[in-house]
C-alpha cells in the first residue's frame, strides 16, 4: 500500500551520505526527510544522534556507506580532508552525484594560518597574526605584536582547547612547554605536525556571526547577523537578529560571499567575527574563523528564520533552489551543556522550543538546545530568566 | 561516546505508542523526537511514512508494540475502538501510562448521528438532521427537512465516500439503494450495522475548522479559525487565519472548548463548521464534525504557529504544558493529490515548505502538502498561483 520508498520518477538523487553523526547531521536529517531525501551517515558511535534518523555505517563500513548514498556532504569540519578528497574525485568521475563543500574549504578551515592569510589575501581584515615555530619566533611576535597575544594550535582544537594567552614575557616559556609539541607533531594537540598562530589582542566590543548558503549555480542567500556570547570558550547564547548591526552587515555580508565565491563553496557556511573600532573610532568587523558547515549559532534558523540553514544545506547539496533567509521573529538561541533541565520547566515558557541530541549527560557537553521565540518580542528577557532558572548549568547567563 | 538511547534521569515516558503509522503519524514523531520521546506505530504497512521515524508493527505484532510503549495515541480516527478501550484500561490498572485521546472522543467521532446529537446536546449549533433506518423513513426525512438533502452512512466513510445528494423525490429510492446496505451491515459501506443520517441543506457562505490542544491537567490552546477549501470532496486549501473570521472566534473557541472539556479530552482535536446566517440574518457556526486526532487542515501550523498541532498534541499526550498557539505569519496549506510535483518548481518559491509523505502515486491521494508562508503577506496570491502551475492535480485551484 504505502511505502516509504516512493520516490517522484524524476528524482535522480535519494539519499545523501553525511561525514559524521552528532546533532548538525541529525539537525540536516531532519530537514532533508521532509523534502523526500533519506540521510545515511558515516559515524563510528552506532548510537549517535543522527541514528534516529537513517542508518549509521562506521569507517570500517565506508565502501558500503559511499555505496547507499548518492551525494556526499559532512557535518564535523575535521572530518579527513583524504576522504572528502576521494568522495570529490568519485563525484568528478561521474559515479557519485557530489561532495559539497569542496575539499579546499575544508583545508582551508582546518589551518587557521591558511585561514587568516586568505581572509587577509581577499580583503577581509583579521587580528594580527604570526606564525609560530619555535620558542625564538614566540618571542619575536610577542615584540611585534605586543603583549598579551593568544598562541594556538593552527589545526585541531576547539571550544578553546588548545589555545594559552600570554600576558606577560614571562608566560613565553610556559606557553611553548604547552603547545610546543604540535610544531613537531609528537604529542596529542593536532592531528599533523603545523606551526603555531600567534595572535595579537584587540579589543572588541562583541562577536557575531554570519551565516550563508551557496548553491550550486553560484546564487546565495545570507541570514541576519548573529551575536554570540561565549562561556568559557563554548558558545552559550546566540541572538538573531544581532541588535543594532544594520551599519556592519553589508561588509559581514560581502565578506562571507567573497569567501564562498572564492572557493567554490556550496552548502551553509558560517563566518565568526568580531566588532571593534578602527582607527578612526568607528566600527568594523575582523574575520576570525569560517566553519565549512551548519553552524551552533545558526540553530536559531530552525524556527527564527523562513528557511533554516540546515533545510538550505540540503537544498544546496541536492542542487534545489535555495530558501528565503529572512528572520520571521527575534529569537534567542541557548546551549543546554553538561546536564539536561527539567523540560517541564523548559516548556512553560511561551515560546520556547526544545531540541535534544539525545547524547548522555557529561560535563560540558552539547546535549540540547533551546530557542526562545516568544509571540511578543517584549518578553524575550523574561523568557531568558526563566529559561536560565531551569538550567543546571548557567553558563555565565545569570544577570 | 555518544548514545540515542540516552534520557534524563527523571523521564518516565520515554517512547509513545501511535495507533496509525501514515502521514500524521510521521508528523507526530517529527514533533515528539526532538522533545526526546521516540515513537512506535501499529500499522499494517510496514513501509508507511511513519517507518522514517521510529519502528513499525503490523497488528499481529499488537502485544510487542504494547511493551515497546509507554503511553499511546492515535493518528487514525477509525482505530477500533476495542483496542482504543483495552489501552485505556491498561493504563488505569497502571500497567501504561495513559490512552489519550479517550475511547468516548472516539465513539462519539466513528458515528455521526451520536456526534450531531451531542453538538446540540451541548447547545452547539449543527444542520437539521434524522436518523435513517428504512426507505420510509428517508422518505419522511425528506418531507421534514425537505429537499436538497444529504443522505450518510453514520458510521465510516471518509473524503466524500459513502454519501448520496438527492436532488428530488425521484432519487429517495436509489440513495437507498446506494446506502441502505449500511443499515443492516450487509455491505462494505461501514464497519458496523448502523442508521444512515440525513442531513437538510443549508446555505453556507465558507467552511472553516478550529483546532485545539487540551493538556492532562484541563489547560487548553486554540488555533486561530482556518479557511478551507474542498475539491470532490477532499481538502485541497486551508488558510490560517481564516480572513475576517474574528467576529466567529469566541463561539467557536467556546464549541470546541465545551466539546473537549465534556469528552475529558487530551490531545489535538479539530472541529469543522460552516459559516451560515441566522435567521435576523447574522453570521453564525454550525459545526459538522470532529477529529478526535491531529487535522489536515492543521498542517500550517507547523512553520505558521509558534507551536504546531502535532508538538502540541505530544505534549498533552506525555503531560507536558502547551505551547503558545498565536500565529506567527498567515499562511496557506496546499494538499498534493496523487502526483508529486517537480520539487525544484516548488522551492523557487519563496516561503514555500514542502512535506513529502514518501508514498507512492495514486489518484486523488494525499501524497505531500505545501505551505505557503511568504515573509511578505501580499506575495501570497502569487506564490499560490506559482504553486498551482506547478501542481499536476490543480485541485480546482486554478483561478
Amino acid at each position: 500500500m504505502t511505502t516509504a520508498n516512493a520516490y517522484p520518477a524524476n528524482q535522480t538523487i535519494r539519499t545523501i551520505g553525511i561525514l559524521g553523526g552528532g546533532q548538525l547531521g541529525m539537525m540536516l536529517a531532519e530537514a532533508a526527510l521532509p523534502l523526500g531525501y533519506r540521510c545515511v551517515f558515516l559515524e563510528d558511535a552506532p548510537h549517535c544522534p543522527a541514528s534516529l534518523y537513517g542508518q549509521v555505517f562506521t569507517s570500517e563500513q565506508l565502501d558500503d556507506f559511499v555505496a547507499a548514498a548518492d551525494v556526499f556532504t559532512l557535518e564535523f569540519e575535521n572530518t579527513p580532508a583524504k576522504t572528502v578528497a576521494w568522495l570529490k574525485q568519485l563525484s568528478d568521475e561521474g559515479t557519485k552525484q557530489g561532495m559539497y563543500p569542496p575539499p579546499q574549504a575544508l583545508e582551508v578551515a582546518q589551518d587557521r594560518l591558511s585561514e587568516k592569510s586568505l581572509f587577509n589575501e581577499l580583503g577581509i581584515q583579521t587580528v594580527p597574526f604570526k606564525s609560530v615555530s619555535s620558542e625564538q619566533e614566540l618571542q619575536a611576535a610577542a615584540q611585534e605584536l605586543g603583549l598579551p597575544l593568544v598562541l594556538k594550535t593552527s589545526r585541531g582544537g576547539y571550544d578553546g582547547k588548545g589555545q594559552f594567552v600570554l600576558k606577560t614575557e614571562a608566560d613565553i616559556n610556559e606557553a611553548w612547554q604547552a603547545l610546543g609539541e604540535a610544531v613537531t607533531g609528537k604529542g596529542n594537540l593536532t592531528p599533523t605536525p603545523a606551526p603555531l598562530i600567534a595572535e595579537g589582542f584587540i579589543d572588541f566590543s562583541r562577536e557575531v556571526s554570519i551565516i550563508a548558503t551557496r548553491a550550486q549555480d553560484g546564487s546565495m542567500r545570507t541570514y541576519d547577523l548573529v551575536e554570540n556570547h561565549h562561556h568559557n570558550g563554548i558558545l552559550a547564547k546566540s541572538q538573531a537578529p544581532a541588535v543594532g548591526t544594520s551599519h556592519l552587515l553589508p561588509a559581514a555580508k560581502s565578506a562571507i560571499e567573497t569567501l564562498m565565491s572564492h572557493l567554490d563553496y556550496v552548502g551553509t557556511m558560517a563566518l565568526e567575527l568580531f566588532v571593534s573600532k578602527d582607527a578612526a573610532g568607528k566600527d568594523t568587523i575582523l574575520a576570525n574563523e569560517i566553519a565549512p558547515r551548519v553552524h551552533n549559532s545558526g540553530h536559531w534558523s530552525i524556527e527564527g528564520a523562513v528557511t533554516s540553514q540546515f533545510e538550505n544545506h540540503i537544498r544546496a547539496v541536492v542542487g534545489l533552489p535555495l530558501g528565503d533567509t529572512d528572520n520571521v521573529y527575534p529569537s534567542m538561541m541557548i546551549n543546554v551543556l553538561g546536564q539536561y533541565p527539567n523540560i517541564e520547566e523548559v516548556l512553560k515558557i511561551d515560546g520556547a522550543h526544545y531540541h535534544t541530541y539525545h547524547k548522555e549527560e557529561r560535563d560540558d557537553r552539547k546535549i540540547a538546545h533551546v530557542t526562545l521565540m516568544p509571540n511578543d518580542v517584549a518578553a524575550l528577557d523574561q523568557a531568558l530568566a526563566a529559561l536560565v532558572r531551569a538550567l543546571p548549568n548557567k553558563m555565565g547567563l545569570e544577570s
